[in-house]
């Protein structure tokens, strides 16, 4: 089940420069574990602007939930969910999708 | 260069339904020519609106313009464009992503 | 899998009072065939507004927007989707829930 | 009489990590309380938000306006309210509802 | 118990001037009967603006919804509503309030 | 003449409890100095959210400006104000208003 | 007794030009009617906009209402209403101003 | 060349209220300055909210952005800027304007 | 001066064709006309939305909203204007700007 | 490929001043280099706010999040990005475009 997930990053002014980046390396750590159990299918940056746009691919909303609110970047991010179904119009195999 | 594009539809309440399935057929056609040529990357259902979810793969402004502005239903569509990059947490290879 | 939607309707001005009548019936049959299969778990009137609150319970977006776009409604609805999960503090057996 | 209630967390970013468990617990011994009380029916957690939906069933705004001003979250959530009317294409008993 | 409800007229500009003004009049005709059993507390023109605020008392939401989806003007109406609870600080016998 | 003012209070989350206390009560003082003067009409609580909905009577924005900038709370209220104007359908004598 | 009134014109695009004539002529005429009267105290137009920012001095909400809602454009209007009321910093007598 | 310029105030919780008079006393002396010169044409409170409505007659953008930015208060203003033109309706000589 | 200037057209959707490519004739030879005469400095296609964002090099309000609310588009136009003034870090002579 | 950026500063109260015209001087800097090279097209002040509207001329959505998310100011910046195509209308050779 597919879910279309924007997080823009609201990061404190006052961020001391070493948690800063420690959390940077730990959400880094977590999103590249989801991506590669297949859970955290797309992840692009949203050109000038500190934040990204996912698509993820899970089994609940509770494991929707999971995964989001243990970002270590959580706590300082607005998040938008939209729920992604299939489309009529999709061809069946498009040629291989780029990252 | 990939762009994040959400499409809703505002359907004329007093559209001929003759004039309505050739227009959606109109518009099929339109979309998979594009998903054959690798433009239309990805093409998902706004769960619960008449709307989508797309990425286009496009070498130009103009270009996006050009594919965007000829879709049939262009008269009857709220877009919204988000240009995206490179996110530096993505890792190369995800498992092959669903449609 | 449950999802909170919320419906306004935006119907038209110039809308024949027969057909009218006649959509609101085949609306009312819809849902109630909805709600005796446990697909439209919810269903409340918005106090001072045409439009209502449900919640549904689906397997899957497919089935949401197949549920969402096939309402008599549909073409006059603006809907909100809030996809929901367990509530960490939920206790197991509330009191009957009242409708 | 129902009214569906919508809160989100705006938790301070310098919460002390002692005294921010210790307001969970209190906020989960609060709302569990009610739930028993049958005056919290619904409460559902709003997948990758720090929030909920829930639907309170009181018998006056005052009390509505008592049980949500003492939530010990109170200070820090924003709150949507919307009074829930009788739908007239409710069907009277709809299987079992889920939590 | 009183609800504060703003209404603003979404008049249409195609109206028939006949219909229009019976219209005004089955409204005029509604609302001095609530106003006179007491459900209409207060009603004040917005200056410069085709609308009103009231305070409507009643027994239920659905008595609310019954009221103001059978106003004549209801298929014209934006419709915002606030339910009102005691202040703390109201004094209990404040001098004749004005119309 | 008459307005509606609507004032929602974004307390600071770091505000000293005792300072709290005071300023609580300086602002009751204030308002019911107010109410029994009949400048401030009509006070009702919003339920669910830390502010009012009332009814000002002033004689020109010079006094109502007065009244509202040296409130207490002033500092941190948002505030939007309606002027009301004498509806054409409000019958004359309405039943005792309640409070 | 001065309100700062913003006013832009959604002018209906099936406006039969005779008609749309006239309006603009009546609307000039009540206008200036008004300015004369020391009412309409100040009227700029919003550069690029089909709409006016002015400074009515009324004596009363219904005065300003009657004002308003009597302008022959008043249906096609969207108003916004600021009161206005002596700045503490403002000096006497300022130069004479331009219109 | 006229702007109507709407300014509401951000004043920090925090400020200390020393340097807040001074910063006070500092902006009525540059508005004055200003308003003697012609540049700041009009100058309203907007009742009920810490800010004003101006018309500031420039002779260029530069000129507007230098005198707004040079403001003591600035750094904490939100701050709307609408041009204004000759409105086609007014007449010539309105009678002499109130402040 | 310059002014950047934001247009988004809102087409009829019942648009006679023929009347319509008229109408982009006609905008099309009023606009080169400006552009040529050096008022209309910039003209960009906002990529996907049938709008454009330009600069207008002008010697008043008047000729401003003189330029905008001739253009044949202008019935059917959602402006945006933002005055531009010189920025402090711009460098004099930047390589020959692309169109 | 074209994109206009427009960028609001939001500078944080307590900024040490020393450290924000070390700031300020580098922004100018990395402002002016860009400038140079031609990726910065143009560069305007946006009147009466701190902020600017530019025009960036980029190769790729990477290359223009490397531009903006480098900038001194980012982390207090707020960012609109709108691609930018060639119009249909525009003529080749404008005179001479101002800075």
């Amino acid at each position: 089940m597919l879910f279309l997930v924007r997080m823009e990053v609201d990061w404190p002014k006052d961020m001391d420069p070493e948690a800063g980046r420690a959390l940077v390396e730990a959400e880094r750590t977590y999103s590249q574990r989801l991506q590669r159990y297949g859970k955290w299918r797309h992840l692009w940056r949203i050109a000038g602007v500190f934040g990204n746009v996912s698509v993820f691919d899970v089994d609940s909303h509770d494991e929707l939930h999971e995964i989001l609110s243990n970002l270590p970047f959580f706590p300082y991010l607005n998040i938008e969910i939209t729920p992604l179904a299939r489309h009529p119009s999709r061809i069946d195999a498009p040629p291989a999708a780029p990252p």
